[in-house]
């Protein structure tokens, strides 16, 4: 295997795995640190998503750690074909969760009834945006892992 | 060139971008039918959107017409690349759209306001699930034509 960097078992994929965990904390945290979110549907979508995302970036940021200060497995097309096909579908949903939780968001503080009281708003907001760059990372681990797949 | 089915310049290719511009045009027509789009941001978003879509599908659609009909012109890697990625490009965006306009138009209903007059919010559940259609097929194409890439 060439060393692609970016790809699975690389110290630049360890480093997007850690910052896609590190920003989906985030997110999850700026949503649920209030009790509310639970009265919209995109938020809780949000939270859900979250919730598959932290797990899946930890494991693989577990599996790139192994390879980087271990040993470095020779990589299997099939876990290789696994990891992208979670990678493009935690991607869509990311980026799925992250523009529902920022237009409903921008909807609350446009619409400037009761729902903002405090900084509520703001955080739906923050939350948002750190799911997108999520999102982003996510988006870059993907194309490197299926860059580096007809190779195998 | 090997006849990949759903590749440019395929009749596959064909039937996905026709689909592609039908299912933005209805989606256009659901939510611009009614005047009062543009006081939503994410209505205004997917209207922007589906205004970028509906132009690429039936270029694209052309050229796959063209080449089915008429005469298969040699596949250029170049111009390849450039319809892989608009396309993908293009697939995000509707994503994000389509996704946006599903969250505001659900929380319009569920908030009971004065919002959803007549048959108003179905018209933007319509509206998005049009837009998702476009996307999913989108997708297929942006999906089909990636695969074909490395080939050229």
């Amino acid at each position: 295997m060439d060393e692609l960097p970016g790809a699975l078992g690389t110290s630049a994929s360890l480093a997007l795995r850690l910052g896609q965990a590190i920003f989906s904390v985030a997110s999850l945290l700026f949503m649920c640190l209030d009790v509310e979110f639970y009265s919209y549907t995109a938020f809780c979508f949000l939270v859900t998503i979250m919730g598959l995302d932290i797990p899946w970036s930890l494991t693989l940021a577990l599996v790139d750690a192994f390879s980087v200060f271990v040993k470095r497995p020779s990589p299997q097309p099939g876990i290789m074909s696994i990891v992208v096909i979670g990678d493009w579908v935690l991607s869509f949903l990311t980026l799925a969760a992250a523009c529902s939780t920022a237009s409903v968001a921008d909807l609350l503080i446009t619409s400037s009834g009761p729902f903002c009281v405090g900084k509520l708003c703001s955080r739906y907001q923050l939350s948002a945006a750190m799911a997108f760059l999520s999102w982003f990372l996510s988006l870059a681990s993907s194309i490197f892992n299926l860059w580096l797949l007809p190779s195998l």
